[in-house]
């Protein structure tokens, strides 16, 4: 239950400003529906949750058209990016640009038809275990089912982080 | 619920492996008890999670002692912590350190006593609206009740962001 407290603007004005200034690395969390055709968006909400079991949350607003694929189909791959995958990043960003997100020559596939990109340092592949639903957004509770680990070049390669409405230069 | 599925040892295994690879911001968790005490833990696991409410997000390991605390007064703060915290963060993670966690020239106080990390970017005040158990950790749904935003230097200081077991370097 969310509380009826209604919070200042000047609070959420300071709270978006602080969450400017917030580093957090950016994922890919994409899907696969019903009929073979994937779904994808870039988010900076995911993140390990528990050892045991292995898993990962990632926290996803009820407005994007990913949610409704992912509560129906109770999976998603969630693929860390890295420097290279620059170029894809403004693919998922930009609306003009969908066409290119789901490339293939970005985009391999795990046996039960989730999309892993290619070249991220790694790829976790998850069934969600739970949720829960708070404000604007649900949070997914993935179990792993398996992780894909790139190359020893990809996991050398700097992650993309978001930083002041940017990437983050990270040597 | 937890799936009963066991996850084999080998994907726990690149699972850690992964998680060393994934860049994440590093936060300190802090709360006051009901004798004044202050308790506090570094974290890579806060996360903004919904405008509206203005919401954090943290895991918690069921283990940590800061956890018991947090369920009873239900409150905490999270602090930013940037490149000027390095000696803290030390601090904060070797136990023979513990007495200068909470250093008088490192904490002011809010009005409701919750410690406020002097430097930081940015604070968030937050009250616990909503927790979720998962496998061995709590995820705390916390309203933000104010944020304590830095001066200008403190802001523009770059965040302390953990990758490969280390700070990361970011420019």
């Amino acid at each position: 239950m969310i509380s009826a407290t209604k919070v200042p603007d000047e609070v959420s004005g300071k709270f978006r400003e602080s969450m400017r200034i917030a580093a957090a690395s950016i994922s890919l969390v994409t899907t696969v529906d019903e009929d073979g055709k994937y779904h994808g968006m870039a988010v900076t909400s995911a993140m390990s949750l528990s050892m045991e079991p292995p898993s990962m949350m990632v926290a996803i607003n009820k407005s994007a058209s990913i949610h409704p694929v992912i509560v129906r189909t109770g999976r998603f791959s969630l693929n860390m990016m890295a420097k290279v995958h620059t170029g894809l990043l403004e693919s998922f960003s930009r609306s003009d640009l969908r066409d290119e997100r789901f490339n293939k020559r970005h985009w391999g596939e795990s046996a039960a038809g989730l999309p892993i990109l290619v070249g991220a340092p790694a790829v976790h592949l998850c069934t969600v275990e739970e949720t829960h639903d708070y404000g604007t957004h649900t949070v997914f509770f993935g179990c792993i089912e398996d992780v894909i680990m790139g190359s020893t070049a990809s996991r050398c390669s700097p992650p993309l982080v978001w930083l002041n409405g940017a990437l983050a230069p990270i040597a």
